[in-house]
């Protein structure tokens, strides 16, 4: 099956957003197999749209048109797409009563010019829209399928997964299953390399993202039924653990901190952390877990070499001797945060982020990472540098995974 | 003049990535008064990438293509360009010798795949690439311009910045002169709301963008001369100066956090932060700024209550009475903080991110800011619920506009 997406809408022209429906339908399509062989945007013009239209269902089996549903008299899609494929437009009565209660809820009026939004071309499928006040709609007819999408990505995207994928794997008898597995510690490019030809699989497909902070394979198989995509999966799954054992972080879309905090719950285990070049993101990354409070105990930024000694208690001496940027440093960081918070295991950073600070001896990008543990402390050297953000990130992020590969030990 | 915008890759059609070229591309070419009247993605596919730019070049006056420059048998974007024109290929000297020079000094070996990217079409302006290995190229022939740029956005804007915008510009006898205004406190609807027609001005033209929690206006003028444009931005500076005050952050790009380190520096002044519900993302936002550690001693992520009594002496007898969410907490925070750090400044946090733990008394989004002075302490309540996210960001931020009006106050 041919497809393409038509985009209609002038703030797309204007630059004012980048076309992220087109990214996101592409992605998806591809996973279903079926081809995509053009993206076209235009502005709210009628004329233009109308060629394009019908260029596009010249050489496509399958439109997917997003945008300019609206209740303005700019949003013309559906109007321009009826005229070019001959039919008339009609209203739809349950649509009508939806929008109406819609209006209803939120309070407010709903003016006539929103009528314009439950009208669509004869014949064609209503594809409701729980996130906005325009619907979508899909006609199949003379081997040809039009889609019209609403622009909004938090409603276009629902609307495609609940309501058009479906209705194409039903069309095609195909069921489709996807796993998310994240990675961590490895780059992309160097992940692509290792899986090699698992790249071109067609059924399974596998596609990688960069994450934030790692990397995500996106594995679909699709089957006629959804035990045998599960089946389909399972040798591809067994390649993937082969090929990066430890470095998995999750194989169901879950990042760093909540597979940290995931296994601090399962372990009765809380952390406390003392940051200094990554100065909050630790603890930040934390907190912004749901439920953090009952593992996350408390948290010290202490970028100045005073609040290191008051704070955690880190020796005079030590600072002296060693300097702040020290492997002797961030274990007295991490053992006088461990001491002091009373936490199970606490975690310390002190670095060079950058761009200035740099000597020969200690230059930009060097960062200590510590893990103190019941059992002892462990200090890891990061060196490379990259911006100051890209280093900090680094580092927050490794501390993170010296704690995850501690509690997996001890599972 | 009509311009479009013909994008070449398989990864754009297959969803691998977004085409911000083209919404790059398309803001610079408004701001230029130059309009757009269509983006177009095709894939590594000559027969369909020739129709398409023959059909292109029959409705427009400036065609700009994007992608497939690269040294391998898919990158065929400027033979099949040169093809439709009925242009001849050839090498150019100068660019072959700087793709040697670069290869040696990266010490990798050239080889000869690479040498097609210093081929052009005949005629053609060659575009230097200093941030990869493939130069663009512009022709302009006939009264029909066609630009050429790599695929990466860290090459393609700045050739187009640094050498298609001149040479329109001068084309066109025009100078253009931009200010990035940042705002904070005030939405983008509500902003839009009160510029009302300015946003539709033509010269300068102005244009809001939703910023990093704050928005940011980007007002343009273009003229003959360099002082014209700039007498041209003055009126809509003053409007834009009567219609938000003190809500704007900066006139030259900066953010919140910078702007509040700027000021503290100076006042010879210092900061120190206790954070509860926003969990080290003030801290962060500091240190993320190259410098910070002039002005900012130290932060305590003061989670439990134990925490906040030991390192900032909240007392027991407030937490009891009023709970670790209150005014009261928030204000001991600030104080403590202020107290132990030595800091001029320290600000606290303590609120209900959400999405669980509230009360109908204390719902979730309900958050206190506090801003300890030598002359005192002042406290803000929060109140509205959006995403845990969003709540913890609006909180830092509204810590941060604190401390900024009140550096203000004192310039």
């Amino acid at each position: 099956m041919r497809s393409e997406i038509l985009s209609v809408g002038t703030e797309l022209l204007m630059g004012q957003i980048a076309n992220t429906d087109a990214q996101f339908l592409s992605r998806e399509l591809r996973e279903m197999g079926i081809g995509v062989y053009y993206h076209t945007v235009v502005g709210d013009n009628p004329a233009r749209l109308k060629e394009q239209i019908v260029t596009s269902l010249e050489r496509s089996d399958l439109l997917i048109l997003t945008g300019g549903l609206g209740p303005t008299p700019d949003d013309l899609t559906k109007e321009t797409a009826a005229e070019a494929l001959g039919l008339a437009m009609k209203e739809d009565p349950a649509s009508r009563q939806e929008l109406l209660a819609r209006f209803e809820m939120m309070g407010r009026e709903c003016t006539p010019n929103n009528f314009k939004q439950v009208w669509f071309p004869e014949g064609a499928k209503i594809l409701p829209n729980p996130n906005g006040t325009a619907p979508g709609c899909l006609l199949d007819r003379d081997g040809k399928i039009v889609v019209i999408l609403p622009g909004p990505p938090r409603e276009l995207n629902p609307m495609f997964t609940d309501h058009v994928k479906p209705y194409l794997l039903e069309r095609a008898g195909r069921i489709m299953v996807s796993r998310f597995i994240h990675i961590y510690g490895i780059g992309e490019s160097a992940i692509a390399y290792r899986l090699g030809d698992l790249l071109d699989s067609a059924n399974p497909t596998l596609a990688t993202y960069v994450g934030n902070g790692d990397i995500v394979l996106r594995a679909t198989a699709s089957a006629a039924a959804r035990e045998d995509a599960e089946s389909l999966l399972v040798p591809m799954e067994h390649k993937i653990e082969k090929l990066f054992g430890d470095s998995i972080l999750s194989w169901d879309g879950r990042e760093m901190p909540e597979v940290v905090l995931d296994l601090l719950k399962r372990h009765g285990a809380t952390v406390a952390c003392a940051e200094s070049c990554t100065g909050g993101m630790i603890a930040s990354s934390i907190v912004d877990i749901p439920g953090s409070s009952d593992v996350f105990l408390e948290g010290c930024v202490t970028y100045s070499n005073e609040a290191k000694m008051r704070r955690l208690g880190v020796s005079a001496k030590t600072l002296e001797l060693h300097g702040a940027v020290s492997e002797e440093t961030a274990r007295e960081m991490a053992e006088g945060m461990r001491r002091t918070s009373g936490a199970t295991y606490a975690l310390a950073t002190t670095g060079i982020a950058g761009p200035g600070g740099g000597t020969d001896t200690k230059p930009v990008g060097l960062i200590y990472v510590a893990l103190a543990t019941p059992e002892g402390t462990r200090v890891v050297e990061r060196r490379g540098n990259r911006s100051r953000t890209q280093n900090r990130r680094g580092a927050a992020l490794e501390a993170l995974d010296m704690l995850r590969k501690e509690l997996e030990k001890r599972s």
